[in-house]
C-alpha cells in the first residue's frame, strides 16, 4: 500500500503568529504511530494544500503517481472541498484508490482524522479495483459521492451519473 | 448495525483515588461523536470488564445477544486478551460480527481506539457473514487470528485450524 | 474569585462547515474540570469575541463588572491581540485583576491554555492589588507588558511608561 | 530556575504489553513545549519512580541536589502519595522550592498536569524562600499541606504543626 499526501484540513496546523490554519509538516507519521499497523505503507508527499488551491499541475501529478506506482492499493489524503472532483480524475481499472481527509484537523480534539484513516485503510484492503471516498463511515464509489457543504458530510447520490 | 459493549482496555479510565485503571462509563458516545457517522448504530451495553474477568454467564449473554438481534451487522467492543477465544464462540452463518478493542485506552493520547473503530465499522460494512477481528489495520477471520502478547499485536496464523 | 469571559483564541472552535475558527460555547467548564480546584470560582460570561472585534461598549462593560463585583480576585479570559490595551483600562487600587488567554485554542493539541490558566490562578492568589498579564510563564504588570506579534510571545518592556 | 524530576503519576505511561502504567521517558519536554515559556528552566532527571518506591538514597539525593544547585528557584516534579513527607525534608532558608505532580498522568485526557505546572511555575516565581506544594490551585506551605487520599485532593491543615 502507498499513501499519497495532498494536504486538506486533516494536515492543517494552527499558527499563533498569523492566527490562521497553515500547512507546515504532515501529521501522517503521528497517525501511523497511533494506528499500530501490522505492516507500514509507503508514504509519498505530493503537496500540502487546501483543495481549493490545487492547480492543474498538482492534479496531473497525482494522476501520474497513481498510474506509475507499482502498488495496487493506494490511499490519497486530500481536502474534502474538491475531493469528489479530483478523485473522479483518477479512474483506474487495476488499482484500488481510496480518498479520505477529515472535517477537523488531526490535532484538534474530537477530530475525525483517525477514524477516517481506519475506514480508508480497511476499504483499501477489502474493495476491488476502483476509486472510492471514505468519509462519515461510508465507502462511496466516486461516481455516487457528494459532499453536502451545509452539513459538512458526504453521502451517496443515486442519480448522479445518469 | 448494532454495537455490543463488553469492556476491555478501550473503555478503561484512570482513577486518581485508587491510582489504577477502572471501568466507569463507556467512551462509545464520544467515539461516535468523533466518527461523524452518516448513520448512527444502536448501542447496547452488556458488561464493562477486563476480558480476563469475563465469566461464562457473560459470554453466554454475548452469544445470545448476537443471535437474537435483528441486525445483521454487529460490532463487539471487547478486551484483547481473550478476544480470539470469545469471538470463536460467536460463530454465525448469517451475520457479520466484528470484534475490536484497543491496546491503549480511548482517553490516553496516541490511543489506537478511533483508528480501530474505523477499521471495524468498515469491515462490518464490507465483509460477508462471518466472525472477524479488526486490530492493527487487519481484518482477520477469527479462525486465523492470534494476539502476540509479547508485542501486543494481532496477526494471522496460517496453520491454526489444522 | 470571579472569572470574566471575554473570548480570545483560547475559546475558539474549528467549524467544519465554514472551515474557520468561530466562537460557540466557552471551554471554561472543561478547563475547571481539568484543574481540579479546591475551591471553584464564579464564572460570568461577558462576550466571546476576537479581541480585535471588542467594541467600546464591550470594554466599558468589562470595566464596570470589575468595579462592581464584590470579589477582590478577578481573572479575565481575553484575546491576546488587544490584551494590554484593554487591561490598561481596568486599573484598580483594591482588586487583583489578572488577564490571560492562549496562543493556541484550548482544544488544539499542544495548547498553552491550561498552563496559562494555572499561572493566572496562582498570580491572582499571590499578587497584591493591581492589573497583571500572565502569559508565557510570566506575571507582568500591565504597565510593562507587551506582545511581540512576530513571535506571539509576551515580554516585559522596561522603558514603556517613562 | 531548575526542575528536578522524581517521577510520580504525572510521568507515567500506559504500557500495552504489561497493561499497566510504567515509567519510560519523562513528559517534561512536551510540557515545556506547551508552556511556551519566555525563559527555559534547566531540567535534571534524578529518578522516575512512584513515590511509594522512593528509597532513602533517592530522597538524600534530592535533598543534596536542592542544596547544591546555584539556582534559588526550584521545581520538584514528584508523586503525590509521599509528596508532603519528602518536601518536609527539603527545608531551606534561602531557596524557593515548589513540589508538584498530578492526579492524572500527563498524557491522559483531562489531566491536571499542565494546570499544576502553571501554578507551580508562578508560585516559584512569586513566593519567598520556603518549601511549598502547589496542587488543586493552592500554594500550600509544606508545614500545613495534607493529601486527602479518599478524594485525591490536597488541602490546608491548620493545626498540623502544633
Amino acid at each position: 500500500m502507498e499513501i499519497f499526501l495532498c494536504g486538506g484540513t486533516i494536515d492543517k496546523h494552527y499558527d499563533p503568529v498569523s492566527e490562521t490554519f497553515v500547512f507546515s509538516d504532515t501529521h501522517i507519521y503521528e497517525m501511523l504511530h497511533q494506528a499500530r499497523l501490522a505492516k507500514h505503507p509507503k508514504v509519498t508527499k505530493l503537496f500540502l494544500k487546501d483543495s481549493l488551491d490545487i492547480s492543474d499541475t498538482d492534479s496531473s501529478e497525482l494522476i501520474r503517481c497513481c498510474r506509475q506506482t507499482m502498488e495496487t492499493k493506494i490511499l490519497v489524503v486530500h481536502g474534502t472541498s474538491r475531493m469528489v472532483e479530483l478523485a473522479s480524475k483518477c479512474w483506474n481499472q487495476t488499482k484500488t484508490i481510496v480518498f479520505f481527509g477529515s472535517m477537523l484537523p488531526f490535532n484538534v480534539s474530537d477530530s475525525d482524522a483517525m477514524f477516517n484513516f481506519g475506514t480508508a485503510i480497511m476499504a483499501c484492503n477489502l474493495k476491488a479495483p476502483g476509486v472510492y471516498i471514505t468519509m462519515n463511515g461510508l465507502c462511496l464509489d466516486v461516481k455516487e459521492a457528494k459532499k453536502d457543504v451545509k452539513t459538512a458530510t458526504f453521502h451517496k447520490v443515486e442519480s448522479k451519473c445518469k
